[in-house]
């Protein structure tokens, strides 16, 4: 069976050069893994990199990276992202088989990042983009944002929220275990906790079409559908829709970072096969571990075509 | 089969005297039902009560108090708990094969909450107590909470973490929507991280028989047990056991408020159904859709008693 991951990163001489985890203690003092390794790979090297994809037996990777740059000054990485975009071009144009990428866009300035994404998607043949939750505190359902999400939609491709550390207003209660708002617990309530402002922000009245993914078997969100229902505004929401509906039509979620049965099978329970994409978290995960997990899933071969490489090939227009 | 119901609340005239959801906009304001109804059902409202159960098919409550006290003056709340676990336990002894129930406790005096843990065990027949997330914005990982723990080690009953709105040191970026800093997504997020800290406070391996109780399918902890020890601080951690195996040993959840298939074949899958106890969430859900859910479940009959009555039973010492 074909398999793309749909979350795998790397980085770049510049991105590694300016990259500090801010408000997070660093990698060295929690012990986690995630960050120490999620910035250790560059694209120049990309035969190790084809190298570990054949020895798990991974066909292709769409590539996003992995150092953010939501916290820079908007003029300086708005011109990183640039470069880097031109540079994850060139690897993908080297490769056409074996890598596909998804856009660094600069929240900081969302008229340019909405500009870079199309520059991206029709001139350098990128597939879509990824933001990492929050830039300087603010979410991204923020009207002011919403030009991204206007261009994702027209362009017919997926903006990817990948979890950070808490926003500073929320990050107080996680940082007195230092190891809490890093992937073992604070990401994901960053990331849940922005793809719900997003559900009750109205983007996705205003934007129908548009897809956005979310990594780690969609942060719970697959756990909390009925809930989301049962305890919403109900009758004196303004949405359109409710919030499980939202889930259902605009989310798809990748296995990144958790290759784990009891969520899998929730997950596919929840929101079925065509809203869940495979994916490694490369290098901050193991491939040969992540591809053990999804061949041993209790799924139909069908339904696992789907999740393997079938929605990656739809969603990112392989 | 026999059907214990083990969240269910109860308030008093005084505690919903005084009674206002602090940082929470009012039950009004958001359209949630939560609030609005789980503190509306008094005990003197015992004979509507016992027909709700009798309708549904509930053999037994164990019942809480749904107002918090948390956020009170300590010495006001430490006497407003006494009078109502004297009023709790007038109602279990006249219906002690219906009702069980567990007692308040005012964290605020932590020495005076546990001696009152212990007069409502030992004089008032109670079964352990519920405490509500965060009182005036401190979690009981703190060192000086201990001594509840303590004390409910030494007395061998379970202490019920139950959600609120999110401590004031992270609700700000919930606030935007009002719905999120409620039961649609911001009291997970409270009772969800307050359960991590205090499995990374140690507090399991000064206390490795306590027994904490969470709702609403554990607040997702059971979706989330690889990733805690995947990105875990690892060989740094100063902790006896890895994060998921305080999970499973120290750890029980109910359904309160979740009758949703897909979490609860996660937390079976991740937890086994020793772990897993019924509760309904009264007055705030339907008892007639709570059993309705247990009953469809894909579980077989003898873990499925397990899950109805023998845990709760054995827990809880009816």
């Amino acid at each position: 069976m074909k398999i793309i991951g749909s979350e795998e990163h790397f980085s770049t001489k510049e991105t590694l050069a300016h990259f500090r985890p801010p408000g997070m203690v660093s990698p060295k003092d929690t012990g986690s893994k995630v960050s120490r390794m999620s910035i250790g790979e560059t694209l120049s090297n990309a035969e190790a990199r084809l190298r570990d994809m054949d020895d798990a037996g991974i066909d292709m990777q769409v590539l996003s990276l992995g150092p953010g740059v939501e916290d820079y000054d908007a003029a300086f990485a708005t011109s990183l992202v640039a470069e880097t975009n031109d540079e994850l071009s060139e690897v993908v144009k080297k490769y056409p088989n074996r890598f596909a990428g998804l856009a660094s866009i600069a929240p900081q300035n969302p008229e340019a990042a909405a500009d870079e994404l199309e520059r991206a998607v029709i001139k350098l043949g990128l597939k879509g983009a990824l933001l990492r939750s929050h830039s300087k505190g603010e979410h991204y359902d923020i009207q002011k944002y919403w030009v991204i999400f206007e261009r994702a939609e027209k362009l017919g491709v997926p903006i990817y929220i990948h979890p950070r550390e808490p926003s500073p207003d929320m990050i107080k209660p996680y940082q007195t275990y230092p190891e809490l708002t890093g992937a073992m617990w604070g990401f994901a309530a960053e990331a849940g906790l922005h793809a719900m402002r997003l559900i009750c922000s109205g983007v996705f009245d205003r934007y129908p079409n548009l897809k956005i993914v979310l990594g780690h078997m969609g942060e719970a969100l697959p756990y909390w559908m009925w809930r989301m229902d049962s305890k919403g505004p109900g009758a004196k929401s303004k949405l359109k829709k409710k919030a499980s509906e939202y889930v259902k039509d605009n989310f798809y979620l990748t296995t990144s970072g958790m290759f784990y049965h009891p969520a899998l099978i929730c997950a596919y329970l929840a929101l079925g096969a065509d809203n869940i994409l495979f994916a490694v978290d490369y290098p901050a995960e193991s491939s040969v571990e992540g591809i053990s997990f999804i061949k041993a899933a209790a799924i139909c071969p069908g339904d696992k075509e789907k999740i393997c490489h079938l929605n990656a090939e739809k969603i990112f227009k392989l």
